[in-house]
């Protein structure tokens, strides 16, 4: 049996590593068209924002531990351009240009998500950057100290953006944020998202939304970026606004695609083609809410996938139950967690959705420290059913999410999850958590 | 309707409140042997470090309040003594010695817990004190600041005496630790609670588990605590070795008690008199892992019977599905956290339990300050059931447990419960969240 990945990074070595596991005779063959594997891409921001830290060291494992400990047939350097499903094989190209082929047993497609490039003049300018890989990583952080930049703009306001923001103040620079429609993270309920603009503004960094860009101009070393009235000077440009999944190889070879152009697959993470697995950032999901697929990028179930796969190809029959769009992040201080859907999104998936909005402390309120917590929750006013929530705050927000997440994923009514038995002492939050506190109001709004 | 209420606290002023809220005419009599009402009692070890604060930073809301805002019959300083149940009365005596009667058609107990005074000859000395109360807690305070304490022996390592550790310290008291039986926190396993020993000891708490105490001395105002050769000085010595349920109205009422001598209810809260509940630490409530009766007096779980007596009262149907055993304490920077059954307690409830622990880390591995995570989970070999977990740590470890309790109230399988799309970011956990490591070598075990 031999096992062929396309891709590198976390669900592809996920998948490598759990078929080694799994059968120590298979042959696995692992293609990546860049030079880094198994890195972490989530610590990108923080790596950038650390001056005396090296991009290396977000990988994770080394391309040699995982030839020598795992004797895995790890080809970097190799670009695949074709999958040809009738002679199950791939072909392509080697960074040095010699043309490979590869034949397959199994296939697996695991080649992530590229940055969107926003459509606008300039882009190409020297200074102006994407940030999603090492390299991308290593581009930026040279860049940042050979020309002393002092001045940044980011174009976007989702995690990475707000992670960047912070990177780039922490390393001196000053920072504005612009997209074009008003609203900073919109999904937030404006009492949640509110925290996180004062925020930012307090700590100097321009938050400007609404403004479309014209276009990036360069006079000399500096950039300016022009929106309208609004003209930013920047030394360096990030632009942030999202991802998009890398399914090109899969769809010209026939494969069927899903939201947002993923590849389409079932539980078991097969393509249209029972031979061919995708995973990770190119691939799609279910939702655990709503049942329907999905597109979420993000780490955990890309490695959760990859591990399914691997399961799969060694004669298991796993099948994932989906994600729940379960999302944190951090910005200076402030936490941001989301799981399930807020209201606009259950209202679009056909719900009649109810929704609380309450703000708690992070401890009892008389406990030293204890801060505002502000949590948004919807419930099914059909079925009773927890459809998600959101909440933000400076103090111990984070891992509060997952109860909801669990809930979620239990299929859980407002009125069971209210009676859960979360954890309460002064340093940790008041005696009814901020989560039961917004699920006993919507109980009450769900009856009402 | 009269409603009438033995006690003042969490258990008894939520049913108050809510009986209020429910019925704006209702009759609602609170009697309420001492002065306090309403106060958080998890904090007194928090105000006894602090010599700026008052005790009376505790109350939550005033007898007054309850009183003129809320239109309840709060009679404090009536002490009952006797319930006739044929008659439907309660009788006692005021703080003054005057006898009072008052009738009932509902009458809640909620008269908390008494903290156990260990059977030692001189816990009647001048400086050796109890805490359960505010009251305990202002005679400690006095007797600290009058005395100018400088070296105190606490009796007991449970939840509270390490609270009491930590509060002494901070208030810069040489602290000693002492129980008969060996083992600091016995319901971890040692992988978990060696790190609190640890911690204790760097902090300058000396612990000695082992040591039977004979007898407390006095010589002067010195205070000696023996225990075979060990000998340990002291100005204040405090027994914190746990509480017992406040039973003994219901026992001679004639009412079922249960686990522990606490008073037996359903899960509507009604005692073995229809007309009567009981709610609060002197009540039994379901364990929602076991389905038996179990006796964990917590703060949640009093508020959340108070308001659901007050539901039934006031005419509705509410039955509370139990507790989990969810609990978390700090001592120091270390936070301990349970929910559930250990893997001996299974064993006791006649699972077959299956126990992996595991070492992880409280954020990405690179991103700064991760800490170590321990974590302990069980479930059962037969139905693949989880059954609880146990977790340690300095960094972000209390919140993490209500994943876990979320999952038991849904009553999850470990497979299903490893599924769970927890949030990650590098802040704040690895990309395979503590939990999820030690769900999925969980699954693996309870395979083979």
């Amino acid at each position: 049996m031999r096992f062929v990945i396309i891709g590198g990074d976390a669900a592809g070595m996920s998948a490598a590593s759990r078929a080694r596991r799994n059968d120590p005779g298979m042959e696995i063959i692992v293609l990546e068209q860049g030079r880094d594997v198994s890195y972490s891409a989530c610590n990108i921001p923080y790596n950038i924002a650390d001056p005396r830290r090296e991009m290396e060291d977000l990988v994770v494992r080394s391309a040699r531990a995982f030839r020598e400990k795992q004797g895995i047939d790890l080809r970097t350097g190799h670009r695949v351009e074709h999958i040809d499903r009738a002679g199950k094989t791939v072909a392509g190209r080697t960074a040095g240009g010699e043309p490979f082929t590869v034949a397959y047993d199994r296939l697996l497609i695991a080649t992530g998500a590229d940055p969107i490039k926003p459509p606008i003049e300039g882009m190409d300018l020297s200074g102006v950057f994407v940030v999603k890989n090492l390299e991308h990583g290593r581009r930026i952080k040279t860049f940042l100290r050979d020309r002393q930049a002092k001045r940044a703009v980011i174009v976007g306001m989702g995690y990475i953006a707000l992670e960047m923001a912070e990177a780039l103040s922490e390393r001196g620079l000053a920072v504005d944020l612009i997209k074009p429609r008003a609203g900073l993270l919109p999904w937030l309920d404006p009492a949640l998202s509110q925290p996180v603009r004062e925020l930012l503004v307090a700590r100097g960094v321009g938050v400007h939304d609404g403004y479309p860009i014209e276009r990036i101009i360069a006079e000399g070393e500096q950039l300016r970026v022009i929106a309208g009235e609004l003209r930013l000077e920047a030394d360096v440009v990030i632009a942030a606004i999202g991802v998009t999944p890398n399914a090109s190889l899969a769809r010209e070879a026939g494969l069927d695609v899903s939201v947002g152009g993923s590849i389409a697959v079932d539980r078991g993470l097969r393509t249209s083609d029972s031979a061919i697995y995708a995973a990770g950032d190119c691939a799609d999901s279910y939702h655990i809410v709503t049942g329907e697929k999905t597109w979420i990028p993000l780490a955990l179930r890309a490695n959760r996938a990859g591990w399914a796969v691997a399961d799969n190809v060694c004669g298991q029959q796993v099948e994932l139950p989906g994600v729940a769009g379960t999302a944190v992040f951090k910005v200076f201080a402030m936490q941001v967690a989301r799981t399930g859907l807020n209201e606009a999104e259950a209202r679009g998936a056909g719900f009649d959705p109810v929704r609380v909005q309450i703000r708690s402390k992070s401890r009892a309120g008389i406990y030293p420290g204890a801060q505002p917590v502000y949590v948004s929750m919807v419930g099914d006013r059909a079925s009773g059913r927890l459809l998600g929530a959101q909440m933000t705050g400076i103090d111990q927000v984070a891992h509060r999410i997952n109860a909801v997440a669990v809930a979620l994923l239990a299929g859980m009514g407002v009125a069971e999850f209210s009676q859960s038995d979360l954890a309460y002492a002064p340093p940790f939050g008041p005696t009814w958590d901020p989560l039961l506190t917004a699920a006993n109001q919507l109980v009450k709004q769900l009856k009402g």
